[in-house]
């Protein structure tokens, strides 16, 4: 290792693909959306950083420790979460200063090469901060010092950042108990673009959560509808997304460990409604509850236009000392397979061609695109493909996405890219890397002679804004 | 959108790789079998249509109303199955005009960008029917006006076709009770190649499927043994077999939910028969009954030599209403992942190692290629890889199966490429499509210097006629 | 096919992308290690092969009869087992002459086109052998002579070639009861490289396994604990683990057929012990106790720190007349899908983060790459991703791999490339192999604008050095 800093240059053609024919044609292709709008239906911004528009208070806080791809890797290669300023659920640690928990990140600099969190965050220290050296141990201190004094400039501040990010919608994930009163102020703000809430109710829907009963409870106090019984429940949620609806919301976001959807008697789910006020359902009893659950939200989004986006298949919160000591979404969700095709079918048959109802199937097991996603949207009008996400919004992962989907349904019944990230400053990143991918992917079916240019822009075009607008009912 | 006619054209490179060196490699590659006459020794064209060869009746009865790919993406894409042609089993509504289902296809032609059925339609459009603009709501009822003339013609008729596809070997798929008096009279006919039957016996081995009772109570009546029995079903369906060898048969096909091959106890067996034909059975002894049957079956196989082609792990009919109105190959059979492994264990240890037995497994999980099927097939000299299928018979698909299988297997257990195809005229089209693309990945291991070019051409000379010719004992 | 040999060059870019900018920059990356001494952690060799340093019997014993790669696919491709030199259980048939054997390998050798048991001969008889020719029918008995005459030469010794193949370090594979000195033996040797042991357990710890209760018995013997209860076989192990660490193994390895890590409690396992011990347990119950074996073997490594070497998910002789005849290892073991999530829990609960604990994950399931192991490497600073192996390690299957890993995990928490062979010759073309793959990725990366060229130079000489030594703790 050198001492002398390394420059840290964006290459104009990143991410395009090296045969010089298709390069070219991709080149052509990203050009026609490299500057369009955000459309984000789906994230997990906090609405009270825009409401507030308070300066980030440091490269930590922005960069690395609420971004749990990075911090997971960190983890990995033998940092400890106290050290990345994570906090403790019970206080008794004070977690790492900012500057110790960015020294960190630029010292395991090269164990995040070839990883699509380096790349953003590459880009966004680029674009963002104008750095020009590779971040590492000698060049921390200067990084930190540098983005820490841009970070007290007023176009650094969250408003002025949407602005600059050219968002168009911003959707974000929101309790149903939520007051909604950010959105509502938000929508009265001049952002440039709209910020919605999404509906997502596994905490009601899931007896098998931690503090389901309490969080049923509380709901009751919101509109004063009662939850001691399912139906009541039910009527409680069905209230909130009315709510919602109100407050411009176009979705609901479910993320159930299995994609079942059987239904249960009324006097089932009541009994076992009863039951799980009472103390924890054993595990069989908590999935069937739980699937119904999500089964009587289809059939409300049937009703009510709300598009239902399913991610099924992970196990939260493996390794449990982990999660007592700092708590949820600390890094260790690891995917599962997951049986899409069975149990989706009693949602499907019931309303899986009604015009009003939609759906938006995510994986991260990708195996199930070719096999078991895209056949259900080639044939359903409801459902429709969700980008890759999470583990797979990557380059290779998103051309794979590609090239498994098209085969079996071509272009039409994908959600366009979502970026489902918690991290603000990534999202033009997130949206710029899947926009060069799709080109690239367009432009080899054009140079193999599978689809004439003319068509690979419009396509292009058309995933980007209108494709996101259609599906997720935002125009 | 323009309303000029965009021109449309067949690139002679289209689907070979980008690179240029691979390219070129890839075409003379391609050459070698660009004209070599078509073994399809796995498909559905209905054999009573080339014993009629009457003219078809127009363009939506010919390419789209039977191809379950094109109409399957119009429903998803919003167009009712009324409005494609397809006829209710009730009769209650009458099917959409032709020219009305020919002019929905080209009002959605963007909607299939990307994908096979596009790829193959285009083919046809401009190899059979010189057409020279592409679909759209526009070009629609001149596109449907000159492929109607041309199905007036002597040429487009069905045996003319058959000559001019050089076809070598069209096998079709047949019910046991079938009398096989197509087959009869086509045998007499002098029409440039054979069209064989095969034996599918899927109505008869699974007392799942609706109306078994009353199928195997008929099948009786075909050769006048017994079926009451399971005994006499075995011997019922063995009298079929020696039928469908004497008419030139030379394999059979079976299509179970999963890959079981357990078998029964005799007497277990004869109580679940007797048992079925008073009324459907449970779930868990249907599948019973159905895994011994496919067992006894291929014992059949490693008596009699015909090839036995097993397709596992489609869930059938996934949306109920859509059946009911429907019934079934309406569009909405969703592959399950399936387990080859432990399935077919008692199989292969009975006959796996047998001279004369001979299997050939496809699959809709891709997953399985490198799995479970290659390395199968990499053991047991009975077992070949049945060649990328339904969902998967496309080029990315095709190109990610040959990288799957050919690092276990090479090339010579692997089936040759079925086109399994309803659809008569996209034949030629669905096995150009699998030439150029085994061209091209052959072509690429020519450059990666991984295999001799004059390897690589006879590796393809061989997959298009010998090794099909040899794999489904066709000479 | 002409009667003149086909000359057989090794070509200097083989294997790299065939794009000419990837290719330049692959060159350049492969450069970088194409000399680097073999890191070999995890292999097959046998010891005392080296110990007794005596010329190998002939081509057949050196390059087929033990190379179940290639014995399996003659066998697929119609030769008999007999015929390959595999010696029958019972010894009642004489196996085959070494040159009827090698004839049946040249005679067969196109249907190895493509594969890369072909591509590791080709490597092999080019480099250490100065063949020219491609093998054939016509060609096998000159090969076989001039092959038979360079292993009488001292040159083609175990030891010379151990320090012309560069050997810096070479795991076995041993059983907990060996004595070891084999590897006494050679740590006195000037080999000009280590030649480590390696625990394998499965035989102790799996009771479905045949013989357990005779092994267990023997394996009291060794050090003299009682074994007839199950705490006396973990002290057993034990002992035998520190007997391995002294011996300077720095690993165990694994392979139950699953990965399930359920600990019991202490009484129910002497219970199921003591039942063992009279006689085969049912299927459940065995694998109650495995999984409990499996976790003491995990909470040992956190304790002694032996690298636990885990790979699950292989359906094990398949064929069961074949094992019958010819025993274990004799072609047909079968991968299956592996729940490494739920499975793993209980151990990674208990160790997953401990600094001294350290878990290599294998599998022959490609699809849980970039689902499960990656997702877990990338939060356990435990566990890292094994390289390909077996099925797998194939330059697609490697490229496959490197795709599906590095966009979750980047590189650091890939374990380096393991050869996993008895092939002995066949090292040096696997590990180059290897490289070759590694570069051609890397490479990609680097014209994409991924990374840059420095980083990816970097990465290449850690990953066939510093990076497997770190991970198997050979420093």
């Amino acid at each position: 290792m050198s001492d002398t800093p390394v420059p840290l240059v964006l290459h104009e053609d990143r991410l395009l693909p090296a045969d010089p024919a298709v390069r070219a044609v991709a080149r052509r292709l990203y050009a026609e959306v490299a500057a369009a709008p955000i459309v984000s239906p789906h994230g997990h911004v906090d609405p009270t950083v825009l409401v507030a528009d308070e300066p980030f208070a440091d490269p930590a806080a922005l960069l690395v420790t609420p971004d749990h791809y990075v911090t997971r890797l960190l983890h990995a290669n033998g940092v400890a979460l106290d050290d990345l300023g994570i906090a403790r659920v019970d206080g008794t640690v004070t977690p790492a200063q900012p500057r110790e928990v960015w020294r960190s990140l630029c010292t395991h600099w090269a164990e995040f090469r070839g990883t699509p969190s380096r790349y953003w965050l590459e880009t966004e220290l680029v674009q963002l901060f104008g750095v020009e050296v590779r971040p590492s141990a000698q060049t921390a201190d200067a990084l930190y010092d540098r983005i820490a004094e841009q970070l007290t400039t007023a176009s650094m501040r969250p408003r002025a950042l949407f602005a600059r990010f050219g968002l168009e919608v911003l959707a974000t994930t929101d309790d149903p108990a939520s007051d909604l009163s950010a959105h509502a102020e938000l929508a009265r703000a001049d952002l440039g673009g709209r910020v919605l809430p999404t509906f997502r109710a596994d905490r009601y829907t899931d007896p098998g959560t931690p503090g389901w009963a309490v969080a049923v409870a509380e709901l009751a106090h919101v509109d004063g509808v009662d939850t001691g019984t399912h139906a009541g429940l039910l009527a409680a949620l069905r209230q909130r997304r009315r709510a919602f609806l109100a407050a411009g919301a176009t979705a609901t976001d479910a993320g159930p460990v299995d994609a079942g959807t059987e239904p249960l008697e009324p006097a089932e789910a009541e009994r076992l409604h009863a039951q799980a006020l009472r103390g924890p359902l054993e595990p069989a009893p908590a999935a069937a509850y739980r699937r119904d659950m999500i089964y009587r939200q289809g059939l409300e989004s049937a009703e009510d236009g709300l598009v239902m986006q399913l991610h099924a298949g992970v196990f939260r919160n493996h390794h449990r000392p982990t999660f007592d000591t700092f708590g949820p979404d600390s890094g260790h969700d690891i995917p599962l397979p997951t049986d899409y095709v069975r149990g989706l079918r009693p949602l499907l048959d019931a309303v899986g061609t009604s015009p009003t109802f939609r759906m938006v199937l995510f994986t991260v097991d990708e195996t199930a695109f070719s096999r078991e996603i895209s056949p259900l949207a080639g044939f359903y009008p409801s459902v429709f493909v969700g980008a890759p996400w999470w583990f797979l919004d990557t380059p290779d992962a998103i051309t794979r996405f590609r090239s498994a989907v098209t085969d079996t349904v071509g272009f039409s019944r994908t959600s366009g890219f979502v970026d489902d990230t918690r991290a603000y400053c990534s999202i033009p990143a997130r949206h710029d890397m899947s926009r060069r991918v799709d080109a690239g992917h367009l432009a080899r079916l054009v140079v193999e002679h599978r689809l004439d240019e003319d068509e690979a822009a419009d396509t292009i075009r058309d995933l980007v804004g209108p494709q996101p607008r259609r599906v997720f009912r935002l125009d």
